[in-house]
């Protein structure tokens, strides 16, 4: 059985029956689960993940979209992720049995039929990018929904589906394909973004650090704090455990603490065994060790 | 489906194809799996863990101990780990769909065959034992092997299955059902056994330490170290992470460092990820972040 992963993100974190109302659609379906919807207020963003039948997943996030791009309207919005959609990106990850073409055919697939039935642009990113200046979704989606109104006309970013225009309310959305990532957020004992900022910039790819984070700063106003905001694009690459002791080790320059971390969204077992081995200094560890992997075999 | 796990220890460690010809029953069998076979030249013992469905595994395990008990002669054995049978111990675990009643029907199943087919009497432990004095497999097995000989003799030892001699050649087994454990090692940095009994001493519940804890002391020949060798009997209550962090605070007391660590057979999912979620700071961690937890329940 082909599984695939697919993780949209959508631009409302705090109005629960809103978001009740968008996600609904994704609920028991047949062919896939829906399993997780993590709310973020601060981000005013909520992540959902389905897992299970790429082509089983087509319709109810076509009606899904439809929820968000009719209950969602950027022209209010606020949050600490950048965004330029109701519904922001929408990504298939292959998981089990199929491959990154099949993906990128759910993307194009998909993303068809979005800019047909709401009027609402379409990039595609990443794997099922057409062209080099459209695989980073950060490239994208700078200038964000206020931007987008400008920028969507450039022959440039001619949208891959629909006319050059945003949708009013909703802006645009990125789908595409891409390889699995943990998006891995660490909080620091402290209000001043501008750390934040620079513990970012220490660690990111981008500015001289590990090869495959992506990070940025963000503030958590419920806890009168900043964190650091990742994606770990090769958790094979670029250990968690690394990231996470590189932050603390910054922190010490600034005299604050790191309080804790989280991941957003679903992590592989390896990535968690792999930086459990490093603080017991265990070796020959991995999912051989785990029980539940046997049973899964079955 | 009922599925149980099955932890027999045989006693050899070192020779490649004696432990080979003593696992060959077990291997390719239908019903269930050999998920693991971790022989240890130190202890010269070999943990092999079973998974699948109990009935299935009685018969194959009967030609397991029969193949043991011709190849191992326990006159000549010695390792670093105590042990009074050619088989050791055979404990049943309840896995999924299963109770521990029917472990112990198991268990008796399987000792009373093993008594009868070679002479091998066996001693009902943990929650298949018949009365308290045999819940405790450390005091079934004090005096080993070469204590037995007489021990076994007494009313008070009297084998809950077979005659009151011990097989010449193979000693005596346990066969029991019990919850869920882990076998966890840590190695220090020393070769002094006695810094290991101390800190065994200071962490294990007999002697003050952590209420799920077995400890004791053990020498690692080939590195020419020493090793805490334990068993977490509950690991939801007595963490590894906290474990470990305890071991490394009482190596201080004697200028030395913990190497390292090690998990002998299989340990569940929730057990790794709650040591993790200490080490990164995680909160609400836990089976629903990780990807291949899904998977699972297809």
């Amino acid at each position: 059985m082909k599984i695939v992963q697919c993780v949209p993100n959508f631009s409302e974190g705090c109005d629960t029956a809103k978001i009740e109302a968008v996600i609904a659609p994704l609920k028991n379906q047949p062919g896939f689960k829906l399993i997780g919807c993590e709310p973020d207020k601060n981000y005013n963003r909520t992540v959902v993940t389905l897992l299970g039948d790429g082509d089983a997943m087509i319709e109810p996030l076509l009606e899904f979209v439809g929820k968000a791009v009719q209950l969602i309207n950027l022209n209010y919005h606020k949050g600490e992720h950048p965004r330029m959609g109701a519904v922001d990106v929408i990504p298939f990850v292959p998981i089990k049995n199929i491959t990154m073409k099949e993906c990128v055919a759910l993307a194009q697939k998909l993303g068809e039929k979005i800019a047909k039935q709401y009027h609402f642009p379409v990039f595609l990113y990443e794997e099922a990018a057409r062209s080099l200046d459209r695989q980073n979704l950060a490239d994208i989606r700078k200038g964000e929904f206020e931007g987008m109104k400008e920028k969507i006309k450039s022959k440039e970013w001619y949208p891959d589906y629909g006319t050059p225009e945003i949708h009013p309310t909703a802006g645009a959305v990125a789908v595409g394909a891409r390889e699995p990532l943990i998006a891995y957020n660490i909080n620091l004992g402290t209000d001043d973004i501008d750390i934040a900022k620079a513990i970012a910039k220490a660690i990111r790819h981008s500015n001289g650090g590990f090869r495959y984070i992506k990070a940025g700063a963000a503030k958590i106003a419920d806890r009168n704090i900043v964190q650091v905001t990742m994606n770990i694009t090769d958790y094979r690459k670029t250990a968690i455990y690394r990231v996470f002791e590189a932050v603390k080790t910054e922190a010490k320059r600034y005299g604050i603490n790191v309080l804790g971390s989280e991941v957003v969204g679903m992590m592989p077992l390896a990535a968690a065994l792999d930086s459990l081995a490093y603080y017991l200094g265990l070796t020959d560890f991995d999912g051989k060790k785990i029980l539940e992997s046997y049973l899964l075999e079955k």
